[in-house]
């Protein structure tokens, strides 16, 4: 039966979700399909940040370490996180970014494992993932090996020669997602250590690192948080493995007593040894607004509404856009689904440049993938009937075929 | 001659950077003396990161990476930083925490000197600078050594096995400075790699990193640039290292081709391969606002009016505080003295909490030292005579006696 879009008008009537959407200043005359890229600005994150900035910091000045708790900030922000991915208070801490962050659990994880040499990973993971693995096996020169395998490939590959296997969540191409726990207990029987990227997973899906007996965890900030460019990203060790724990990046926050000023670094106890500098402040409490709207919501609800503005994409695709060649590289299994559908497309560059250029914001990536974000705390269902209708129109015009929606030669 | 207040009041109305004052938004009632800790609040960074979080984030989303430029943000900046620090550009960007810069750095410099293993540092140097060197080596495994020495010892101590020399130019509880160019020269004479940690030196003394020919520096950008709380840091690394030059956090905005997505990781050319994750653009806007107007000033005056509220405030800690058993271990010689003062006392923590309770707001550091931050940018000379005195009032009526004033245990 065709779709129509009254069909989605009534949905997001009865959507409960629906009222979130008022919470984010979205911009007028845009589709913001790239939640999943760099969320969108919580409605009252302006006015946070601007207190930060204009009260602590230019009223109370250095006073405000303490007085505004400053120094507590990236354990505050984690515990809050933490209920979001399924940690215990004191398993996950907001630091640094994601690259800097796998390198410390990578790192990490090595240290606990000395008598194995390998990491595990996946081909097509997100090239930070992949590119921190290499730079660590070059740095300690002790013949450690990246292996990468596809992900129906990782049980076989799981060996007992694995140290830790280092796997997204949810890949950030297809969207195609591990079943975690099931995941890592395979590690688990291989003597591994199992290593979450949740970048594509926070506030996406429901995680619970803790049910799953996960070892460690990264992630992002900027993303389906919706804490802003470049905010700060999160690691998760659980409880179990702290007291064993070292990481290299010793920075004096992560000290048992870092005001004490000790001539030689002696790890925190727990989660803290994991800190490195000084918190970034301000794009902390940019961070904090968003963790808490997320909070807000059920994350069932927030799962059920965006399995269903996942399944209505791909109907709504095959349905408008059958002759126009996309392929569908996202699983259509709702279990092995995150919150994006991926299509590609030979085209799929200009094609996205020409949706831009119509209000639909995607993204794309190469060589020809055409990302869609679905973010159900503020995107509604007849907003996917229109992109997908935008999307037929630029490929039943030839709109796509422009020479400003070409790609430029590559900047180097 | 006794200094009086008038005195200091005259060299207000006669010096050139006074008007700068004004564009910072200092509280009233406070005279800011940590502006090494923390630097002040300028009045415009308010409406930048307004800017940045509701025009560029909210309304133009995802498209602000190319729109606004935000993936160029670390390199303009840091080229901007680059003139306070002698560095040209294409030498300097800001990213990440000085801690996890001085890592990257170190592990470089390690890995171009691969036959040597000391690394000379300064007993008393930033603990992170020495916790950092602590973590690397442990994590390397290959019999490295921290060697540190103090200050006068560092001649002698820089043998023909010392692959870094590791100093902070500008002491952070002394605030005494190195001669940069003669100890950088000593260091290449045995064959060692200099990097200079500049957190005390960014915007509050000259310093030419190109004409002492240094190799790598890092340093801070929420002290004297006020920055911020957290600021991004910086790095820099001479020109002629950085094609051979290596460092083990191989982020993908350390690619030569991020969003080519490659597979492997390739270091880009120059100083962007010191990148590692995606930049925290909205504290980067706020660090710019603080190094543009930095820039306004002229560094020869501020090191001028610098040097002269120290010599005031030296001057005035004898004349007035004299009978108190403070002692100075801030250098007399301006040639070796940075842009604060430092005083001993066994009481100097109560005294500390007692001046801040009267509005004096420098810092202590343990075990005794009370640190006072001369940032000439916004810091007069009758504030320096009216901190002085109020110091006298809190010694001569015992003020600092006082029970909220004593140190807490300690926490941890």
């Amino acid at each position: 039966m065709t779709i129509t879009r009254e069909d989605c008008v009534a949905r997001d009537a009865a959507d409960p979700l629906a009222p979130f959407r008022e919470r984010f200043a979205l911009p007028d005359g845009v589709i913001y399909l790239d939640g999943n890229s760099l969320g969108a600005l919580p409605r009252t994150t302006a006015a946070r940040v601007a207190q930060v900035v204009e009260e602590e910091w230019g009223r109370h000045l250095i006073t405000s370490w303490n007085r505004h708790d400053w120094i507590d900030l990236p354990h505050r922000i984690g515990d809050k996180l933490g209920r979001l991915i399924g940690a215990t208070p004191g398993e996950a801490i907001v630091a640094d970014s994601t690259s800097v962050n796998l390198y410390k659990m990578l790192s990490g994880a090595l240290a606990l494992r000395p008598e194995r040499r390998v990491i595990l990973s996946e081909v097509g993971n997100f090239p930070t993932d992949l590119y921190i693995a290499e730079g660590l096996i070059e740095q300690l020169g002790r013949g450690h090996e990246l292996r990468t395998v596809t992900a129906d490939e990782v049980p076989d590959a799981l060996g007992d020669d694995v140290a830790v296997a280092m796997l997204t969540h949810v890949n950030y191409r297809t969207g195609r997602m591990y079943d975690m726990a099931a995941t890592t207990a395979l590690a688990h029987r291989h003597g591994a250590l199992m290593l979450w990227d949740l970048a594509h997973s926070a506030g996406a899906v429901p995680v619970d690192l803790g049910a799953a007996n996960a070892d460690l965890a990264v992630g992002c900030g900027y993303k389906y948080l919706n804490g802003g460019p470049g905010a700060p990203a999160f690691l998760y060790i659980a409880q179990r493995l702290q007291d064993s724990f070292r990481q290299p990046l010793s920075g004096w926050l992560g000290h048992a007593v870092p005001f004490a000023f000790d001539p030689h670094y002696r790890p925190a106890e727990g989660i803290r040894r994991a800190m490195v500098g000084t918190p970034p402040v301000i794009s902390l409490a940019a961070l904090e607004v968003g963790i808490d709207l997320m909070l807000e919501a059920d994350m069932a609800a927030l799962r059920t509404k965006s399995l269903a503005l996942g399944d209505l994409f791909i109907a709504l695709a095959e349905q408008e856009c059958g002759p126009f060649g996309f392929e569908m590289v996202s699983p259509r299994d709702r279990a092995m689904r995150g919150s994006q559908v991926s299509l590609v497309h030979a085209q799929g560059y200009a094609i996205m440049q020409a949706l831009i250029a119509r209000g639909v914001i995607g993204d794309f990536r190469a060589p020809d993938i055409l990302r869609f974000g679905l973010t159900p705390l503020y995107l509604g269902y007849a907003e996917i009937w229109d992109a997908v209708r935008i999307l037929k129109d630029v490929m039943t015009t030839g709109a796509w075929d422009h020479p400003d929606f070409h790609r430029r030669a590559a900047v180097t």
